[in-house]
């Protein structure tokens, strides 16, 4: 097994680099860290380009690491490709994949310019939970490669297809199919109650502050709101999407 | 208006500790930051001590601050009681509110060991806009005066009674009363689906990691979960909040 003790090492300054979204589009590539995550990536394995362990680390007995590409690190090197604050000793190099196709997908989410990375991984595990096929990120969502998003998707990102898509070519091309669109309003929408459960439909959400795009949701079968039954402005986007899901998957 | 420009003020140093849990309790204050939060505030005047203005900060016109206790501070001192990298400018000494009864909730929040102070603002936030009349923290739950609660509870702190309570003594008197009991276990529990809508129901919800108490559960008139459709483990604890309170609210 390769083992990496300076920080200086041209292959640390690649993993490093991997933090930001320049690094990642132009490698094809991201960084996981923790167990948990690097478990679920090693349910597939060959989306996995490397595992770096660090040396006081033991990895539990059951990972199945056979034709694994293994690189061994100082806590020193660990602490440098890491960005949490107490790094849990072992990260993953992973792949990003990309889905053969996208036409068997029936229950479809599309985002809407969501920013905050804690919110898209929380809306990306639960989408999973509810039984999603498959979602479309459009332009001005954060990336869903960022580390803040793949933590808070606790594995989830591992589970599920996830694209990104101009929004308006896929409204229109779901408009085609008969599909219902049902954008996320708090103006001129309908209560989503007085929506029926079906097994087709495509859900859109938007962003933390000014919700989706007008021109967006001009372009939907109806938009829908969530009553707010107490003084409260709005929800949070994550809840709203898992009430909407939960909602519609009936 | 006063004026404190130093950091080692006595008064800049006790708005400093209000960061921490122990000096919350002894005063019965919380220190507030933003122009979103010192709003909500100023909806019950009665409750701010002091509005603290960094000198550099116009305050919005339409405020009304008669009677209110106004700081003038520096930059520096704005910073030095700050938790945020930012600071706005605008912070806010409220006294901590206790209801003075508790006999007319209907629809009741019961929280067993919440840790997330992320998790725990949004839960408040989602509990205000689902209807619920109040919240009971359970020991082990983190501190609601904690200033990330605060934060990503967006001001339902001020909308919704808040108290700490023994919550096996709430979920007898509930039983007493004849109010149903929601527990949330994914263990020998029904789908929340199968449950209907009602005017009067206590949801209890538990841990990130562990869940609900056993001891609790035990007491519960039913335990709810929610059905994994995917592949995802379970759903973040606010999100499946939302779903249930929204659900159980009809």
């Amino acid at each position: 097994m390769e083992r990496i003790e300076s920080v200086k090492n041209p292959k640390v300054k690649q993993w490093k680099k991997l933090h930001t979204k320049k690094e990642r589009e132009a490698t094809g590539t991201f960084i996981i860290e923790g167990f948990h995550l690097v478990e679920e990536a090693l349910k597939k394995k060959e989306q996995i380009r490397d595992i770096i362990v660090s040396e006081e680390v033991n990895l539990p007995a059951t990972w199945n690491l056979d034709q694994v590409n293994m690189k061994l690190v100082t806590k020193d090197v660990m602490k440098a490709i890491s960005d949490t604050e107490t790094p849990q000793g072992v990260a993953a190099i992973c792949e990003m994949q990309i889905p053969k196709s996208t036409e068997s997908w029936t229950k479809i989410l599309l985002v809407d310019s969501v920013q905050d990375p804690g919110n898209l991984g929380t809306i990306i595990r639960t989408a999973d939970a509810a039984g999603v096929d498959g979602v479309v990120l459009g332009e001005g969502t954060v990336d869903h490669y960022n580390s803040k998003v793949i933590r808070s998707s606790q594995g989830s990102l591992f589970h599920l297809p996830i694209i990104k898509g101009d929004l308006l070519s896929w409204i229109d091309q779901q408009n085609e199919n008969g599909t219902p669109v049902y954008g996320t309003s708090l103006q001129n929408g309908v209560s989503y109650k007085e929506i029926s459960p079906s097994a087709q439909f495509c859900l859109l959400i938007g962003n933390e502050g000014s919700g989706v795009d007008e021109g967006l949701l001009q372009k939907t079968t109806k938009n829908l709101y969530i009553p707010i039954y107490g003084e409260a402005e709005s929800l949070n986007v994550a809840i709203a999407t898992g009430i909407l899901l939960y909602h519609l998957h009936g």
